[in-house]
């Protein structure tokens, strides 16, 4: 099995994360290492790059580049949301798939790695099974990526780590500023995460509270359906006591009756769809209403997910080591799995990379555990803390330039077109 | 006069930036240089802290938290926005002005920096002429900190650098996760910063701007009255020509009639004001209604001016000089004067402290000259470039614990009371 040569190809897709060009680096990398690998290749904007034929080539790329894509934020080959949706529009994805792997023929690549979250391990799957079909020998491993931290069958997904890390700081500094202003007869700012449906990324802020005085105070998860009458006397009493209160929003919390608190009632666009002013800023109105507090928002949106000025060491090391995995893996015959990561031991923490079989991917959000919050839902315990500390840990040393983060921009060498016509 | 032995007092006021607390360490490092000050006490909350008698004896606090004070974000003494203010309540002014000087000398203070922006400099002046008045010898300068970077009278504030290099390194991180996502038939992400009135905050973003494919794309400063009609035709010629578009928005832009663009007309609070939902935020609801372009936005908030995790260094170090730079000039003699900033030359960097009589701080504020933006106002040019550059460089070596910034907690060792009562 392990003398299958051809050409490797690697490609990106979904919500970019502080670490996914991380893993970029560590599938190039990897491959350089192997004989049974000629060419790498890049594929520009997830399946869609293999469906346009719009692929690059990592040889003609600087080795220094490809190092400080480690670094780098956003997804350096481009990325894409495009599904292939069998069930909605079966005829496109079928044609779509045949695309696919006639194209992964002509170039005769052999071992493709797509980083991505659920969805692209659903491709790679597909892709997996349909050149098995075609009797086309192909290796095809997925390496996991997702701020959201939401996947399945994995510790937890690289990404997460570093949104974590970034995240914390940022409310131990807010915390900071609004408690040295706390003579200002008191002061709530609620600042919005994301996370969709999923609390990890406002759970994880809670690593930034080290003393009872400190921020976060609250912490809304969208697992703890939200109370107003509960959250305001909360807030009360967070600024009866220390004068201010930090409260971190994730972007979908929900009411019990499942409504989302960022959705804007009395306002509509143009197409009569309720506006999503957001959750933070919804709240604050709420409580200078009803408790006549000063209250300040911040909404960190993309800044989170792309803030690789100071991600974690630990999660940039796992998000490498997944991608060397995928690639060894593909080496040592296997296809059709994903890399996961398998926690030994927190302290010392030990992680290690194992494959899972794509068949197995569970396609539900893993969500924060009840048990990891506080009984009244408005903090995360210990339990959590011990599961997220680790991922934060350690600060990479960033190439800088005129004082700022030097990123790299890929030269993107197009590999020649071998196909004419996109079928 | 070098020769007037006393103590000396040092408190800090307004909104926190990155650096405040540098300019702290300045004033106290400094003053354990110099036999004539005996004594080193902080007041608590600003002037309040005066008022309530509420010192604190910085000999007791270790060494190394007053030289970790360079890397901590907020106001370790606490602040205040407390004014004397003789225009509205004139008797208030004048017994608070008593009550002051009552306290100082107490407590023998004979030397005097108040850390803050154009109020406190004005508090400063207030209390160097009615100790003098008294025929108290006290020595009083000011120290001049802001975010804004809208003080007459200096180059650039100290707080402004760190911001200019936080928020630049932001818009990069956004602008590579944004472009990378570009084959979702384009995206405009719209980040609104601090700085009110003054352009400074948002023009320091185009630092991130090294190839015109480069976020950001348009900075909307409150110097340019914002034109809706060529704001949208700018983001359509820049999706159409790169996919996607970084917009920075000023919080505080108007339009020709001076109306605020943050102001949601059609929503008002429970007291019938007009609601601020933040001008990313309606100028998003904009550009999705008349473009049909996706929109995302995000809103720095506080974290950009408490950001010391990724301040400037030569902010740090002009801070720390600043706060020198006071207790020398206290110290030779001088009262009644603010530190300014004054820049010899740009390449190699050099700027060095003077003292500014208090009397001649000019009460306007300083916004971006016209001629260093360009023509159609949509970005800041060369000339600001050379103006800003300098003072986002260097990286500071933060102290981290558990992965995050360690932040000194002073220990507030209270100095006894002198005085029973609040007069």
């Amino acid at each position: 099995m392990a003398d299958l040569t051809g050409n490797l190809l690697v490609a990106q897709s979904g919500g970019p994360t502080a670490v996914i060009n991380a893993s970029l680096a560590g599938v190039v990398q990897e491959a350089g290492k192997h004989e049974g690998i000629e060419e790498i290749y890049g594929s520009r904007n997830g399946v869609l790059g293999i469906l346009n034929e719009d692929l690059i080539d990592f040889n003609e790329e600087k080795a220094r580049a490809i190092d400080n894509l480690k670094y780098t934020p956003g997804a350096a080959l481009g990325t894409c949301r495009y599904k292939l949706d069998f069930k909605k529009k079966p005829e496109q994805a079928a044609k779509d798939l045949d695309r696919l792997c006639e194209v992964l023929e002509a170039h005769n690549i052999r071992y493709f790695c797509y980083i991505g979250g659920n969805d692209s391990q659903d491709t790679s799957n597909k892709i997996h099974q349909h050149a098995a079909e075609r009797g086309y020998e192909l290796r095809v491993i997925g390496v996991p990526k997702t701020i959201d931290n939401d996947l399945p069958n994995t510790d937890h997904s690289p990404g997460f780590g570093s949104v974590a890390k970034y995240n914390a700081t940022t409310i131990a500094e807010i915390g900071k500023d609004v408690g040295s202003m706390a003579s200002d007869q008191g002061m709530c700012c609620l600042v919005e995460v994301m996370g969709r449906s999923a609390g990890w990324i406002a759970a994880g802020t809670v690593l930034a509270r080290r003393n009872p005085s400190d921020a976060p105070h609250i912490v809304l998860v969208p697992e703890i359906p939200f109370d107003q009458e509960s959250f305001l006397s909360r807030v009360k009493a967070v600024t009866d006591t220390h004068n201010y209160c930090v409260v971190v929003v994730g972007e979908g919390i929900k009411d019990a009756q499942g409504e989302e608190i960022g959705v804007d009632k009395t306002r509509v666009d143009a197409f009569g769809h309720p506006l999503l002013s957001g959750a933070a800023e919804n709240l604050g109105e709420i409580v200078e209403e009803k408790l006549g507090t000063k209250t300040r928002t911040a909404k960190l949106g993309y800044a989170q997910r792309a803030a690789a000025h100071f991600a974690s060491q630990t999660d940039i090391d796992e998000a490498v080591a997944c991608g060397q995995a995928a690639v060894r893996g593909a080496v040592e015959g296997k296809s059709g799995y994903m890399i996961k990561l398998v926690r030994g031991q927190n302290d010392p923490y030990e992680c290690h990379t194992e494959l899972h079989d794509l068949n197995e991917i569970a396609n539900q959000e893993k969500l924060v555990p009840r048990e990891w919050l506080s009984e009244d839902g408005f903090l995360p315990n210990e339990q959590f803390i011990a599961y997220a500390a680790p991922l934060i840990q350690g600060q990479p040393k960033l190439p800088l330039e005129g004082g700022l983060p030097k990123y790299v921009v890929l030269e993107n060498y197009s590999v020649e077109k071998k196909l004419l016509v996109k079928s």
